[in-house]
């Protein structure tokens, strides 16, 4: 297939249902990639332009005093009978763009690309990076790629990650941990259950104690953070007449980013003390993620902040904002499409979102913010 | 396949051999049961003899003051290698027999048609009933079948079915009920946890019952039964990123059988009496079988066990005892070979218990036993 032609001068509402109009579920992002570095290549004039395997990386060098890093991954969920794009008009929603990706994260994708063609001159040098395979395993994630092989296009002094937020800026976000927690028993027929040691009765001290866990709220730079401990699966039994020798726990800790996943782990290990130290529990991490402290003191944040009207708040869920926390670049979420929404069928955007992180970003871009 | 001839008249040991060297599977019986009924009809003269399906049955109608029943499954697990059955002996175990279904249970099939063919007379009448599928599900079972379509032939002073006791009178059986209780929530995000509902936490207070539990013992006819009181299975989890919104544990009771499967329910009930008053569980009853009374103290049973020199125990678990019990009828499980080795690919049975249960069903048929 040729390479679709996108207009990056054309409204970001357009550019986005253009984008969405090029399939690109996660390992399959050649051709997006080819589009959109074609349409840089042609629509820019200033920018180094690297491909680096379905990565599409820009930069300028205008020697300002700040560089500022918007990224966006190029890749969706599997279509499922929702492309191409479609526009509706309703009394109740008004003009939305429906499709896969219209929200996570083709209209971030487009306002990043449309700024970039469209401003000539900025407050601050910009490096873009559109990447592939953010929707599955870790170990697949473009920009993880760009982090290893191309360190130098990860400095800035802030990163905006065009994830969708419903235009409003959502700042660092709450780490995440896993750890399998395990009873061991002894199998018995349960007709002798004195025989056996049941696994499954282990567990009730600890889900008591995750039932009475009064889960800790933080304030960060002003963004409050809300931690969660939860058992998120609980599995035993190996037949309907067998006292289970092995029963299992799995618990996700979603902390504030002011604890390091060490500490995050030490909470958790503090939580079910009486479990692990009595020999009832053992404890095994079977997946951890740093979190992102919100940095919104840092003075390139603060003005994106500003030219938002001030408006932020804690993000909770966690993003690739982390990796660029983990690199000291302050980092915050801000995209059009309720997040909520994503990874639906009936993923939708309403258009004016798109125009609002367009202005947003324009402003803070021009520092056309300090003047209001 | 032309029907294999099975000797009733030789060593029970060499008829049990015999008996494992005709594959009979469940729902795969009709070869064993053409040659059972055809020694049947050869080698005995007295019996009433009927086909039912792939169940054999002989009657005696000798006008004796009692009935005795003996009944015996022809089918087996799956074969995994280990037929035709072999003689070892070592000096560790002595003569064995191996071979799936050396121990259940053709070797208490093979005591049963030794007896009936050798015992010209006997001081009580005989009912022979072998049966199929009763490895399977209880809806398949031929003792059912006899049950429902000639229920006249399950008519006795007491039976004895030849399950494997290693030899000793084991006597009625415990009931089992299971339980599912069943824990509701509300889905979330686990990045927003607050706003669901935890169902793996409601677990918490039940599991913390179980284990602090403490089962009855308690005696009946001189046989000392233990309750036990089960979670067999847990489950619970939608994904590592959400909060479930409903989780299960299956819980066994087997219970004594002084009790009914209602008590038994009630007893079980108000154990989580305070998770089901406040609606954190409900409960749902997804199995139920009456125990069965050793019944003792009927005179016919008491000759049994006096030709036993007195030794029996309590049967935990649940055997076809219960549906004679349903009956009225006394009924004891009594055969050759260790249990624990049913079912197993290693499954064998020393021979020396093959000769001693003959000989205590011999005793107790011809009367001998009122001499000791």
């Amino acid at each position: 297939m040729s390479t679709p032609r996108l207009d990056l001068t054309a409204d970001p509402i357009e550019l986005t249902a253009a984008l969405v109009d090029i399939p690109s579920v996660s390992r399959d992002e050649s051709l997006i990639a080819d589009a959109v570095e074609a349409a840089l290549r042609a629509q820019t004039t200033d920018f180094e332009i690297v491909r680096h395997g379905n990565c599409v990386l820009a930069r300028t060098h205008r020697g300002k005093p700040t560089r500022v890093i918007l990224a966006g991954h190029l890749d969706t969920v599997p279509i499922v009978d929702n492309v191409p794009s479609r526009l509706t008009v309703t009394a109740e929603e008004g003009e939305v763009l429906h499709g896969c990706g219209t929200v996570d994260m083709k209209s971030g994708d487009a306002v990043f690309l449309h700024l970039a063609a469209t401003l000539a001159d900025t407050v601050c040098d910009l490096t873009l990076i559109f990447y592939d395979c953010e929707e599955i395993a870790a170990e697949f994630n473009g920009l993880g790629a760009v982090e290893r092989d191309l360190p130098d296009w990860l400095v800035g002094d802030v990163a905006i990650l065009g994830e969708p937020t419903a235009g409003q800026i959502e700042a660092g976000c709450q780490g995440t941990l896993r750890v399998r927690f395990t009873a061991a028993g002894t199998r018995a027929h349960s007709a002798r259950a004195w025989m056996g040691e049941n696994a499954v009765h282990k567990l009730g001290r600890m889900l008591s104690t995750l039932a009475a866990y009064e889960p800790r709220r933080v304030d960060i730079d002003g963004c409050e953070y809300r931690e969660g401990l939860s058992a998120v699966g609980v599995h035993g039994g190996v037949a309907g007449n067998v006292i289970p020798d092995q029963a299992q726990v799995d618990v996700n800790f979603r902390f504030a980013p002011d604890r390091s996943p060490e500490q995050a782990l030490a909470h958790v290990r503090e939580v079910f003390a009486a479990d692990l130290a009595d020999g009832t529990l053992t404890a095994q991490v079977t997946d951890s993620a740093a979190g992102a402290l919100p940095g919104l003191a840092n003075p390139a944040a603060a003005e994106l902040v500003a030219a938002a009207d001030g408006r932020f708040r804690a993000k909770y869920g966690w993003t690739d904002v982390a990796r660029f926390s983990a690199l000291g670049i302050p980092a915050v979420n801000l995209g059009p499409g309720d997040p909520s929404l994503a990874h639906r069928v009936d993923e939708r955007v309403p258009i004016g979102q798109i125009t609002e992180v367009t202005q947003i970003l324009r402003a803070y871009l021009t520092g056309a913010s300090r003047a209001v």
